[in-house]
């Protein structure tokens, strides 16, 4: 009966939603949705748990903001373990650690919000709703930090859900369904797509787009990955992503370069595929285009202009000189083209030391070099000038770096990185690193 | 990339696991697992975790029972829970239970082997490695209550796993894959199939057949319902199974008989499926064929004769004559024709006592009544000589039930059922109970 | 081995090609294309016919026009059937018409071109590749009348190829990949769809899109019909095709209107599949939404203020006052808001006669109603202000007519049409119909 | 809206068919056939053309024998060309060879059969219908030469809808659909295969079997060739269709032998798909299989042992001793294991001599080489007890023969054979023929 459509079935939901709703007198969707909550955890759930199961799918669908919340509020007040029973499940497992005790031990820590998120998900568009309704939570724990005990348990739940085994790995082109591409361009997150031509472009032959979907979610990417085929490691990002670009010459291509990774759902935090996800492609890449022998990233430095910043605020540091310290505290240096280029040699030697050296709890301060060094990849070329966009001078004088990707060595490297906190770095790179005085 | 079959997968992984086991000098199985399971814990997991779980998975593929039994104990002994942790842990959140020491608690109740089981799931093919791991696991477990542990992390995780929401519900044909249909023919466990041709009977026209998969298990159905079209509900099970019947009138077909359903994965035992296909099957007749106005079972009675013996065993009743008595304690009667002909009041009667009446911890003795009652369903008429087999006359002389899913009546049905014990009966059979004298 | 794209197999083909081009001295492609086409009709061709009819196909693939036109002088002047040949066989045939003189004959009057077109579409893209190649020629036959025979040829292929029962009905909807989608925006014929945004709304829940496809040309509709689900048959066309237009009220829809239909290849022209295609989608709707039982067009009345200009050329009329005849033969009258306005019933009353009794060689002059009364369609409406955009002003000062397909009444209105030229006409219009003075 | 079963369609058909039949008083059914044959091509055809064609098949499908044979003759009698619009087109275009003339000349050739049966094939279930319609035709045609012109016809229209350009080819494995499955089982031409353990033998890793399918008969090969994937050219077929036979060692194969290619509709007869086949059947492989460097097919000599029994007849010949010419007249030579011995020397020199020189009319006497060498193969290898099957022996003494197909020698091999009668046979074989003496 094939592979069901989220639209579709979410228009048939919508459909469902207003005959329920036509039926007379109901309660404010908060009470409603615990009244439902209540039959679901009840014996009317193994009749007709599927049933009540789409009913409150339904309604979550159509809650407002405030709704939402209260309900939110009522998952973790009304169906979280029960301390009396929790506190005689731990006293007689400490008294006597046998089997039996373990049991209802484990039992009485679980609550039994477990099990109704659980049967919720029976329902079609019930995982959905659930990555959904994560989003309103995550905003809500930075200032209520009780809640992490319920995100604790839905983190729980979307680990076993999202499970790598569970995603589908599928290649996005031209070909694929409007109501998948029309995604990209609303969660392209590192360079911005402007409609359906820069779309086009972004799909054309020079280039690939992979991303991982979850089988019921299936307009919903969970995260995608640009690739443009190229001659080299290529340097600049404008040339790759300006619509007009055109496959330079006709030589076959050399290198993927990797040049945007975007998670689409926000509900998801923290459940990582983006790892899977670059070695996926690797392989699916190697299979098809056996030319293809370097992969790399083009990324951005986000952190590098903000940890300057920080640098030259603490005074002399041992990798400036004086007159370098001194032009650096002056503002307005990332942006004025001539003060950049005066700066040429200064800022890709501070690149080389923020990439390589700058850390914090033991780990890499840029957030992209942490994940990629992370990954295995290593730091293979700092580019001068390789994001001219006013992000792209914001945040890092216009710098880009590619982290390369062996086969041979992404596991060593991250060995390496994980047990001893070294980063692997090319001898390009290398070269550049500051001195220490 | 579409749906990859389950069969050419594990060629693949076949494939692979000669190439690994080429590779010189290695461990033995067992040994070899826990290395994998180690690696795949620690940091090297993190970097290449989908080829170690594939690595293992072609491992405890190729293992012999022998091994796959030292695995299990390994599973069970060294990636259970810290107990040291534990009891901290418990101690922590019992002097001051606040949200962090709850989640320091839920965290050292779990133990690693929950994060390796997720791990090993990454591989293709693994959520199959661990349901057929789950087999011996069983087996083991009769006699080593202390696997108990073990056995509830793994049905725990197959409850996520198999979530009904994950479930794809596929309609059976001619036009499927034989190696799908292979496995009806392997796994039907009411009426067997005999042969490809008997099975193409059984998806005749006035036939329909339906099944639950998982994503992971494309080739392998986890249950499958197999429905005849009939007029008027049917009473005897030869006619439909005899492999020469054919539909004999071409009367449009007003009712639904179900007359097998078959679990087919053994490591998935506790999972249950049933209830929630039987309903999606009425839903899908319902719209295929909205002339199709009942929906009901023609079902096996397996614990009758079994019950007859114990009650007579136990002396003078309140519903036997002593002539009836005497007869029944005499062996035999339910095989011999002339026997059980004069005992066909006497029978009946009898049956409707054991369906309606007979029960064990509050509910139905008998299994079949159990499930089906417990879906909702009403005893709708008990058929002398629905069953001529050897197995149908030594089980239950032959009776059959038809059990009746009305879709108005099954909510309350059940309700009742699971709060007072109530069991829905028809007039007809309610009509065979026997006085209480 | 599923459905290859066509875009996609024209990329293979486009590097197909530069390969063979890259192949050292060749001639130039008209002559290139003579040396393939005779090696395919001779030996070489039964050895390698699939890799030669490739190869020409690439060639035509990147002909200039030029060049294409000299391709079909070639296929028009070089494989034609043989003189002599045909006149020893109509004269073998005249003496003694046996059936031996008669498959003679017959194997005479067919051009060596047929088989040669024949093996042309063996290669991936052979099909797609005619159909373009028509293009010019149609354009060519205007002034060269001897090109009908090639062309007769042609579209004696196409009509075998093109076939029904070849073509494949789908329904487009958001869900359909954007290498077709593109195609409705590049190929819509009577209102202009404004980008991406505006087809999405075209294909909204309230409204339905389905063609015809070509096995051979899978990313190219051959035809396709836009359907907006109304309460009511729709007077006006802008409240249909507004981008911002929503679904006015919940009530369920009980019309069907048919508001736009558009052949996509020029090279089809005169295969008709429009017929087809309405009584197909007429189908389809009434199984998916049984509540639909008005099924009507929205169409232009192109022809009108042209035949009324003619009309008021010609002098006086017999349904025509002689202030009606001052006011028309004054122009501007269809856009300038105000005269029209003042012209209301007479315009309605002319558009009556237009459709329903203005002919030529016994059918209707409007070729829209020709089109829909041809396929058994009645004049339903005439709607006052159904299209105000400046074309619907110029062409028709602003009607629309709704012609209605009746399901019970399409048999019987063709009939009538084509043997008695009788026109189905409602109470309605036969009412707005002049009397004859 | 995907590809439907033609089993499917068949069975809504059949429905279909008795609700065409439950309408009150109708004819006989060719007279039925005829009316409804009339209305087609009538104008009523063009306003329910659909329609009338599903009529005319369902009862095509429903009519006996006796009917169908009516039918042809109909067919032939009633739609044939009008002789006296012929007359008149051939002598118009005699008298002046216009391109007007030669286009009324053109009409007039076509029998309105042509239309009438592309008017059928509108209906789903159209080509079939024909195609099934041809088998009774060509039965007729034995001893009725007069049918030619209207097989004739029907070949036209079939090389057309049969084109290459329209054919899928597929793998068939054990993940086909069951109803295909049996077609297999039922084609298999050859090697008999023995129910469905024996074809899922014939489906094993080790195996390949590629077909090719119509769109319009979905569920029915048009032809398939059954592949082995081997070490070295197989010698032997009774290993590889032995049902107990595994791939005997785990090296991997080097070689792909054709060993079975069967034709699956017999009403397609003329119509020749298998050097099509075999050359994609190569491609795929080479693409999957980049190792398979050979390619061969392991074949039967069907006319061989006959060939040496009219050789013998004839009296000496100039490559056979008196000794061996009186043991080969001598009956039971073939089927004797101790005279077949002692012949094999002698019987491998004819063989080559069979296959090499003997010829009918410029081509092989043996059908098997025909089609083999016509398609470019080489004559690689004769194989002494290769079939030592019943029918093996008796007609090839238990030779069997290797082509090869050598993708590099194609052409040559098959210019060099239609023009000039040269068989491609390598040295071993040349080695073998006999010395003229």
């Amino acid at each position: 009966m094939g592979r069901i459509s989220m639209s579709r079935m979410m228009a048939a939901l919508a459909d469902l939603g207003r005959q329920y709703l036509d039926r007379s007198p109901r309660l404010p969707p908060p009470e409603e949705a615990h009244r439902l909550c209540d039959a679901l955890l009840g014996s009317e759930g193994e009749a007709s748990g599927t049933a009540l199961a789409r009913e409150l799918v339904v309604l979550l669908e159509r809650m407002s903001e405030a709704d939402r919340i209260a309900f939110i509020d009522m998952l973790a007040n009304d169906y979280a373990p029960d301390p009396a029973a929790l506190r005689a499940a731990a006293n007689a497992w400490l008294a006597d650690p046998s089997e039996d005790t373990y049991l209802v031990l484990a039992r009485a820590v679980q609550s039994p919000r477990l099990d109704l998120l659980q049967r919720i998900n029976m329902a079609p568009g019930g995982t959905a709703a659930m990555v959904r309704l994560r989003e309103p939570l995550l905003e809500l724990m930075r200032n209520r930090p009780e809640l992490r005990v319920l995100d604790a348990e839905i983190r729980h739940l979307f680990t076993s859900w999202f499970n790598r085994g569970f995603l589908q790995f599928e290649r996005i082109d031209w070909h694929t369904p409007a109501v998948v591409l029309e995604k990209l361009i609303a969660y392209e997150a590192v360079h911005e797509i402007y409609g359906w031509e820069d779309l086009r472009r972004r799909l054309g032959p020079d280039r690939r787009c992979f991303a991982f979907f979850h089988p019921t979610l299936p307009d919903e990417p969970l995260i995608f990955v640009e690739v443009a085929l190229t001659r080299g490691i290529a340097a600049q990002i404008q040339p790759l992503i300006d619509i007009a670009a055109v496959a330079a010459n006709d030589a076959a291509p050399d290198t993927a370069i990797f040049y945007s990774i975007s998670n689409c759902q926000a509900g998801l935090t923290g459940i990582s595929f983006g790892n899977f996800l670059i070695k996926q492609v690797v392989d699916a890449l190697k299979t098809e285009l056996p030319k293809i022998g370097t992969f790399a990233t083009l990324s951005p430095i986000p952190g590098f202009c903000h940890w300057i910043d920080t640098v030259v605020a603490r005074g002399p540091s041992d990798f400036l000189s004086e007159a370098e310290q001194a032009e650096l505290v002056r503002p307005g240096w990332a942006t004025d083209a001539a003060r950049r280029a005066a700066l040429e040699k200064t800022l890709m030697r501070l690149c080389a030391e923020y990439l390589v050296r700058a850390s914090g709890n033991g780990r890499p301060l840029d957030p992209v070099a942490r994940f990629h060094l992370g990954n295995g990849a290593s730091i293979a070329r700092i580019n001068w000038e390789g994001d001219l966009s006013d992000k792209g001078l914001r945040q890092s004088a216009g710098l880009m770096v590619n982290y390369r990707y062996d086969p041979d060595e992404i596991v060593a490297n991250h060995e390496a990185f994980v047990k001893d906190g070294r980063v692997a770095v090319s001898a390009q790179v290398r070269s550049l690193l500051p001195r220490r005085r």
